[in-house]
């Protein structure tokens, strides 16, 4: 079976944040007059794909709406669990009871609940920066104080945990939790065994429980392998694993995600706290994905191997002081634009104005991000380089002092 | 157009909640052995319908499913609003601005969140009982406190306010906030416009925000008239009206609500804070339902009609002493059967085990509601008809004495 990633699919009038939402998500109320006419704009940010959701999941939608009464659900039986714990057995190796695994309405409601239940107000949640704003923001409308680890920027676009300070930060008291994000989004990191066991065994070792948000974790690189944290840690009540099948198969506003939780305790403060409802449709979608969607999942690693290749040539070409290493998971490319900008750009609104570009910058992810920019690649090949040619041609431009009536300069010299 | 009202559509593996989880909501861990089968136990509880939803809203669906991105979604658009906005134009002759309207994932979300942006730790929230049991669950789980004011009852199995006893609870300088619930649940009751002018203006002069939740509104019995409080308070920013698709077209499974906010610092304050996403699937369901849905609802507004018209000859013929008025809205028959029963017994576990009918006793509704059940009669009048016979059959066994081995003892005599 073929899959036609490289249709262009228009999203405009489907309500989709990735359309109608950035304005208020990346700016605010202070969102920036657009220079560009709003269709003409790339949306290449928010993290779902501009790819067709996969037969596996519509079909199970379409079969499920064949039955007409669509009251109060919630997960009872064991459907999703078998299908998603084969899914897990397979590619993953990791094994899990039926009664551990809960369902939430994603991954953000999740952690919200998370937060309230593992901490109480005051205590403090750890997190690797740059991170998604998510965690710092479930942490601090709970009234819990966010701490961060900055992550080490290696020479090639990657990055490794600075340990030193992820054993300062774990061992204070306070830290009841950590928000590991395993593959890393924005850097894409699989983290290592190594790794793993390391933040695993100070993070025990301090009393501090784990959430591992491990919902990018089928979108790998050919040749890239993923550990859940939990496995490394059989046995263990400490960690709690989210996964989804949102970003897998496209499907975030079906607003489905599975929550393994092996502690008693933890799991009965989720039942006795957490809204419990599921909606039928997408329990449907979940296990139909889950069951059938594999070679779907794999024609689209493949597509996606292509266009960050693609998009790596392209950067080595015409932006070689970029620094860009291609994630082992994710779909999103975060390139390093320390060359050619400094930390008074802010980059989001910089390619927005200037490039039509729609994309996140490093100010997104908490710290620890200036003068990056998080790229959505899941998209056809042709949009990933037509918004690369737009970027470049705005870097060049600022570079060659033609937005010199623009409140951005040129700090940099272009090579 | 007809519709089949009277086809009796099994649930069973669908994870409904009527089905699979009465269990868990109505006895927590404590939940009995049961002498009936399960297959033959009647579900008569929880409130959503036996009913087939229309096609109003499955075919919104469907079309939305030709589209094949799910990704995250919100309410960016006026279609929605446009849908809603007509309908209650239509039929309730209010009206509210675009920006006013804001949607939730149901209106138990809506009312946890509701507790917390109106609310500080250790200020009272006030509703009138017996209650929905979530009134108090959102309170109480966001550490606030429930007060209550009681319903009286009349002699003809109605209740009315006992206003000297709400202007008390609601001058209470604590209370901050009242939860309406208009039509009431679990009795039935449409508030009459005094009524609803002499709750409103007493929280109003008391500073208390009122969150009217009119999720039954368009359930009416024929010649019943709904008025939303709000319309009655026009530029008033101290009520909140939550409705939605969700009972009326029995797709509470879609987990969609409307909530009607006009205090611009609330509405912030909740975009800041609420879970902004929705499924685009439900989405589409709500627009369909309010376009096209009513012939609809007209027609099982007729049908629930003659199920509450036939329960109320039953009663009288079979259980004469019990205490019955038919509801001026909701689809919730509460029945007074003091003159069978004392408060030693546990209704809901009497019917589920001499009965084998799953109903809510009036244990579930927070207080005074003791010595009653209520009945969902959105179903087959076929089930109707037998669950009544069963529990007819259940309450002569326990006054002929057959139960004299049971730990419920007949209190009072038979008519």
């Amino acid at each position: 079976m073929s899959y036609d990633f490289d249709r262009l699919i228009s999203r405009r009038g489907t309500n989709a944040l990735a359309e109608d939402g950035f304005e208020n998500y990346l700016f605010g109320a202070d969102a920036p007059a657009l220079n560009v006419p709003r269709e003409e704009m790339i949306s290449m940010w928010v993290a779902d794909m501009q790819f067709a959701a996969p037969d596996a999941a519509i079909d199970a939608i379409s079969v499920r709406l064949k039955h007409p009464v669509f009251g109060y659900t919630m997960n009872f039986d064991d459907q999703l669990y078998q299908a998603f714990h084969a899914w897990c057995v397979e590619r993953y190796d990791w094994r899990f009871s039926r009664e551990d695994m809960l369902v939430a309405l994603g991954v953000i409601p999740a952690l919200f609940g998370l937060v309230e239940y593992v901490c109480q107000p005051g205590d403090k949640v750890l997190s690797l920066t740059p991170a998604y704003g998510y965690f710092k923001h479930a942490t601090v409308q709970r009234d819990r104080e966010f701490v961060t680890s900055r992550l080490l920027p290696s020479g090639d676009g990657g990055y490794t945990i600075d340990f030193d300070d992820f054993e300062a930060k774990v061992s204070d008291p306070a830290v009841k939790l950590f928000f590991l994000c395993h593959p890393h989004n924005p850097t894409g990191r699989v983290w290592t065994d190594d790794e793993l066991r390391r933040m695993g065994e100070l993070c025990i070792a301090n009393s501090v429980k784990i959430v591992s948000d491990e919902i990018h974790c089928d979108l790998l690189r050919t040749g890239s392998r993923h550990t859940p944290l939990a496995r490394l840690f059989p046995g263990s009540r400490d960690i709690i694993t989210c996964m989804a099948v949102s970003k897998t198969f496209n499907v975030a506003g079906m607003m489905i995600a599975t929550v393994i939780i092996p502690d008693p305790a933890l799991r009965s403060e989720w039942k006795r706290r957490h809204y419990p409802f599921v909606n039928p449709l997408s329990l449907a979608a979940a296990i139909g994905a889950y069951r059938n969607g594999a070679p779907w999942l794999d024609a689209l690693r493949s597509y996606l191997d292509g266009n960050f290749a693609w998009t790596r040539r392209f950067l080595n070409e015409h932006l070689p002081k970029a620094r860009f290493r291609i994630p082992d998971a994710t779909y999103l490319a975060w390139v390093d634009l320390r060359a050619y900008f400094d930390e008074s750009v802010n980059l989001t609104r910089f390619f927005l104005e200037k490039a039509g570009v729609i994309l996140e910058g490093g100010e997104m992810f908490v710290e620890n991000g200036n003068c990056r920019v998080r790229l959505n690649l899941a998209c056809p090949q042709a949009q990933v380089q037509r918004s690369l040619e737009k970027i470049r041609d705005a870097i060049v431009s600022f570079h060659e002092g033609r937005t010199i009536n623009s409140n951005s300069r040129p700090l940099k010299q272009l090579s």
